[in-house]
């Protein structure tokens, strides 16, 4: 039996008490900037008849955003391609109005506030620009639910802006291919969370993934035949528009480059021949920034690139060049001499001043990570930064406009709250002059894709995405962690009926480690774990993962965060604080008793799987604490301090299971060590109130 | 908490119990015409570097089905688009030779044979034909599961060959829309249990589906733009063809056609105006078959689809014309005394003895439903059978070929034991003589959609079309239908692989219906009911349905057939014959125990929303269910006989739990209508052995 889902709804509610302390929880995010709830107002009744109305500013992209919303709605409902209706004119119960059409490219910076009003007869959505109207349309679908009158929403008075103008997603589709339907589901969960930007890395050591038609042995070398065409990039360019999204391409250079280089190896700094990477790290090839014929090749692909990708921004990349090509070759030195170039770092920039008038003069603006920053390339440049808010004040005060990244690393498996409390303006840019935090437009979460595939990369991005989105579209004030939670749970689901698979693919994945459908005891494991963090995954690699490492093993299907871990923390905060609520002790017990139970539970299954085989030390681990936990508990509820030399026994095993096994860490050993204290302190001689409800 | 599931394993190791009297239960459906496990001779072990070669007749047609093989093998390992290689040439761990090619347009009766035979050094496949090669590459992957070893495939020796030539699923895209990605992973599903025709309902009152380039106004005023273009049909033509499964288009006529009209009224035998049909049922519109102008029409229109469908066979519908346009059509009665035909069949037969020649002149074999039958057509036709083996045997007699879809008409909801048992030669057919019987080509599942959306569909056709697929490839005696059931269970999970939503869709309806994440008293409640069998949903329906109701409901959810019930009267056969085993009375009392509080458990959900309400009836019989199995337990546990006025109380309850309520019917009434009367017995004074497992 599971009792995992019965634990998770309980964090639900608890975290649901806490935002009621606001008028109602709405299932919103990321959370408005005003939100009135109008109760006793009534409903607004969302049948098969639903119909939608253009009041004003009727445009083609509205009507595209329309359907695509009437689409979106279907999903939320479960109701058929000839439900609901639109029309240009008339008096939809859904009134839409706007000043003016948005650009025909997507702009950095265009309004994107709306007011949506809602009541028992009609919703009229207002906003200056179609992009307003699409953001309110996403509101509008997120206050769907279902009522003893059908699907319905309730009376709202809603008035909404984004905090920043640069609010977006990095997916790396090159170290693993990101299939075209995986980035439109992506998309598809971009747009319900309001994000506008969608960049794609679409170049590294590991694969180039853009059809060139200029060089074409970019792609026919350097992908292993997985790369997009240029039908679909405009597909998924147009596909993004239509939902609000600005598609930014990232191809990075000079290093990181060395797929380039299997087709064209004359633009490599050292002799060749290369072949595809298959490792991962950072790695020594890189362009020549010493020859013409280098910037010649630039300016056709550059070329090429700014008109298939009609965003104003060109990411050159510009991160982690080691210099090695560079110190070993003689004419390169020569020419550093010869241009004073002092280091490797002179050289870079001298590479991406020549690289940024290449990008100028196909009309973009060149953006780059961190490195690409020095002094002589002109203020229009953005800086992506991985290193954090410091580096983005000292860009701003020298007049560049840049971006956080840093703290947004989905890769690095951190907790949602983590990501939360990341603010683009703490610490070095909170203190800027107003001026200067006009230069800080937004943020980005990366998803670098080392150990992500089509299958399991939505549980990387989702639902933790959504909390990142809500920091970068939220005022700032919106910081309630238990709030963010519960919000996230429920969007969480809603995302599923766009495909996406954060969801789903565990139970498949699960299936499949354990070829079995009984998974419950593998489930009660993957429960309570968590993948180790940040890159000790490679570190702690017995042989080193390279891009041909199958993806598929217990670290694969765990969630990177462990809700039923952090609810049950919070159970145990309670319990031994002495705040006491009835069912909370059988809710532990029956937890710690489903753990001492796993390792036994677990046994068949690993007998027939490697892949479940290397989860059962984990398991062993969690067994222990469960037994540990169990044996706390008896002696709080006897009233009985425990021994000195039991407290002992337990910490150490407390301490032995928290080394990662199989690359997976077990979330509740310090809760359960809560409890072995609790049961060996001074207060524990006295029965606590909890024993009444046994 | 669920106890659904642990049931659910239950089955699952029972009819493995049952299904091991074979030498070991494979995961293998349809079952070979042989199969022998050698055991003890190891697992050829299936790594990232597994390869493939192609010993003997390298084609193209190979080289693509060796890929989608591999992708699939991906799939079902978690492995990576990298990973597995195909050579030409050299010894890979799976060998295939293959005589020669297929058609290049595939064929009826085709040789599908292969032979497998797997070591633990190495496999090699042989077979004459390509499509015999992808048949036994699926044999290969169904047999690939999860070991100690890591991912790996038993040692076996299978000769394999298909009973029938002709092995179909219908989709009827006209009633409601199937989109292309649905249609896609329901051929891989196809091509993954075998199955060769994938016939395609693509007209009926109720929508026109393809493009037409010659009477654009077919789909343009006939599909509400709900239709494929032709590029989309070739994209699936080839996509079925590259799976070994030819498609057959149908277009229905001279009646179901009211979408025609709407663009081309002069083709009716009424004077119209027409819109496209929203009703369900037989409506009047026909063609008009005494008009030159028709066939004109018919004559372009199938000259154009001729060429878009390469397939041998051109389906004409023609079932059910009710004639009342033609009666009340004072120029057609004038044609038919003219002409002599006596009745509106004589008329119909005249237009399809037209509408045949048509057929031939664009070199089409005609197929259509019974109803076409008419001794005026030459032998060369094919008849697809709704009305069953009567039908089939006397169009054999007359020298017609003819195939089976009487009985596995997967829209009237039955469970797949009842479509199992259904043989093409069974009662008429079976008496054939051998020559007719070859007249017999096999047999077609359809899925006619008045009640399946996208969301749904898969959830109808999957597991039980498996189950069809096996009747209609593997050998007569294969004949187990607790083995079906075991095999069925893993296939169907399998399937999941390939994207079909039979599996997911249900809890993300259910949620979607409750509006909550915690969906267990509605999972509970789901577990144990049917949607109502046949066409009653029509028929007790309180409103009529239309081709814009929602298809949202628990009905849409629930699952054709409750594998859950179904254990539950095993165990409850076995309880009330004495053969009790440990645990039996426990997992009996848990299931009873459930249900008995399933009315207060759905209660809290069935407040907030609608869709959850509409269910309440049938929970609350449910629960009336449990309550009267646990106390016809009590009296079974203490021996005493209970008594006469409390049994007829509680049969009274089974009775009243027995009609549909929110058109679910309650599949438990009939075991705990037997657990009521062991409890009456005169044999229950004595206690049963059961009372000692308590």
């Amino acid at each position: 039996m599971r009792i995992g889902w019965a634990l998770l709804m309980t964090v639900m509610v608890m975290a649901s008490t806490t935002a009621e302390q606001e008028p109602q929880l709405l299932r919103l995010m990321p959370w408005p900037e005003s939100v009135k709830n109008v109760s006793g107002s009534g409903r607004l009744i969302i049948g098969n008849s639903f119909s939608v109305s253009v009041s004003a500013g009727a445009n083609p992209q509205l009507r595209r955003a329309v359907a695509i919303f009437l689409d979106d709605l279907r999903r939320h409902t479960g109701s058929l391609p000839l439900d609901f209706a639109f029309s240009e004119s008339g008096t939809g119960q859904l009134q839409i109005s706007v000043d003016h059409a948005s650009k025909e490219v997507q702009e950095l910076g265009e309004d994107e506030s709306y007011g949506l009003e809602v009541a028992a007869s009609a919703a009229t959505l207002k906003a200056p620009t179609t992009l307003g109207a699409m953001r309110g349309l996403q509101t509008f679908l997120q206050l769907v639910e279902i009522t003893p009158q059908g699907f319905s929403i309730p009376a709202v008075v809603i008035q909404d802006k984004p905090r920043f103008p640069w609010r977006g997603l990095m997916i790396d589709s090159s170290r693993h291919f990101t299939p075209i339907d995986v980035v439109k589901r992506n998309l598809d969960g971009m747009a319900a969370v309001k994000l506008n930007v969608f960049h794609w890395h679409l170049s590294e050591n590991q694969g180039f993934r853009v059809e060139s038609r200029r060089f074409p042995k970019l792609h026919e070398m350097g992908s292993d035949g997985l790369y997009y065409t240029q039908e679909e990039v405009r597909d998924i360019v147009s596909y993004a528009r239509d939902r609000g999204i600005r598609v930014v391409p990232e191809f990075d250079m000079p290093g990181h480059s060395t797929s380039w280089f299997v087709g064209y190896p004359e633009l490599a700094s050292g002799p060749g021949p290369y072949s595809i990477e298959r490792k991962w790290g950072v790695f020594d090839p890189a362009m020549d920034p010493t020859r013409e014929s280098t910037y010649k090749f630039l300016d056709g692909f550059i070329g090429e690139m700014a008109k298939l990708f009609p965003d104003e921004f060109f990411h050159i990349g510009g991160d982690e060049v080691n210099g090695k090509q560079w110190d070993a070759n003689a004419r390169i030195q020569q020419f550093m001499r010869a241009h004073s170039l002092k280091t490797n770092a002179d050289l870079q920039a001298y590479f991406n001043e020549r690289v940024q008038k290449i990008v100028a003069k196909h009309g973009k603006t060149m953006e780059g990570w961190d490195e690409i920053l020095r002094p002589d390339l002109p203020k229009s440049i953005v800086i992506q930064s991985w290193r954090g808010q410091k580096s983005l004040a000292d860009a701003a005060q020298q007049g560049y406009r840049g971006l956080l990244s840093s703290g947004y690393y989905l890769d690095l498996i951190n907790p949602t709250s983590q990501h939360y409390a990341v603010d683009p303006f703490t610490g070095p840019t909170a203190s800027l002059a107003d001026a200067d935090k006009q230069k800080i437009l937004g943020g980005e979460a990366c998803m670098w894709a080392e150990y992500v595939s089509a299958e399991n990369i939505d549980s990387r991005i989702w639902p933790r995405m959504a909390a990142i989105a809500e920091r970068l579209w939220s005022p700032q004030n919106v910081t309630d962690t238990n709030s963010m939670y519960a919000r996230m749970d429920e969007i969480g689901r809603w995302l599923d009926a766009y495909g996406l698979t954060h969801n789903t693919a565990r139970n498949f994945m699960l299936q499949r480690i354990a070829g079995a459908a009984d998974i419950s005891a593998l489930q009660t494991l993957v429960d309570v774990v968590e993948p180790v963090k940040g890159y000790s995954r490679y570190d702690l690699a017995s042989s080193e993962p390279t891009a041909l490492t199958a993806l598929n093993r217990l670290i694969d299907a765990a969630p990177p965060e462990s809700l039923f871990a952090r609810h049950f923390s919070m159970l145990v905060d309670a319990f031994v604080a002495g705040q006491i609520k009835p069912g909370m002790e059988i809710e532990i017990r029956a937890a710690l008793s489903n753990w001492k139970d796993n390792a036994e539970n677990l046994g068949p299954l690993a007998e027939k799987s490697s892949l479940v085989q290397e989860g059962l030390p984990v398991s062993q681990n969690l067994s222990a604490l469960g037994a540990a936990g169990l044996q706390a508990l008896d002696y709080l509820d006897r009233g009985e301090r425990a021994p000195e030399n039991w407290k002992n026994t337990q910490i150490a095993l407390v301490n032995q299971a928290a080394p990662p096994k199989a690359q997976l860490l077990i979330m509740v050993g310090a809760p359960v060590q809560k409890l072995i204290l609790a049961a060996a302190s001074s207060g524990a001689n006295a029965p606590l109130p909890a024993a009444s409800t046994k």
